[in-house]
């Protein structure tokens, strides 16, 4: 429990900027999923469970730790993600509600794009 | 008739050079659509009738000339657009069957996200 109650107050004491729902912007979501890295990692997310998140070193990237980190941001200020500390480690989720209620059908029409490619190239 | 003649040797003289269908990228034309000239392109090639184009010049865009060019050109390597000389003017069609073969519902999820956007923004 101890543990835990830390785990608490530092993610009250280091949050990460996020767009509100409102201030998203399309282009900048369209930018945010036009790179391969930044879109298996919101496929990965997209397979977990509604409101399920994880964290960055559960998906791994084939670069290094910086530029893993910068991908996450993009998607964080797009919008396309939440990430929230968890002790060090930061945990991502899919905005999809938000992005759901504000882009209908664009992130499965992505998604299905996405698989639809990868199908074709192997 | 003379005239038309120059023109249609002048357009085989010259021609752009395109992606195939299947050289078509996700990401790169996520990216193409990423930007609020481009999309407004994209938005007045998809309101011209099936396979119609229109020149540069008609859709007017407010930065240079050069800007506009280069805004072209990323939807045309990316595979969103045909461009083709007619005489010295470019003609511009969205590829529409091609993206939607390889990408089904994307354009249109992208367009109504745009649509939305604008609807919210005014």
């Amino acid at each position: 429990m101890q543990r835990e109650e830390t785990a608490v107050s530092t993610a009250s004491a280091r949050t990460l900027d996020h767009p509100e729902r409102t201030e998203i912007r399309l282009e900048a979501v369209l930018h945010a999923l036009s790179d391969p890295m930044r879109l298996q990692v919101v496929r990965f997310l997209a397979e977990l469970g509604e409101g399920e998140g994880a964290a960055c070193s559960a998906i791994e990237l084939a670069v290094s730790k910086s530029t893993t980190t910068h991908h996450f941001r993009v998607l964080r200020e797009a919008g396309v993600i939440s990430q929230v500390y968890r002790g060090t480690a930061k945990m991502n989720a899919l905005r999809r509600s938000d992005l759901d209620a504000l882009f209908p059908g664009l992130l499965d029409s992505v998604l299905d794009a996405d698989t639809a490619q990868r199908r074709r190239t192997g």
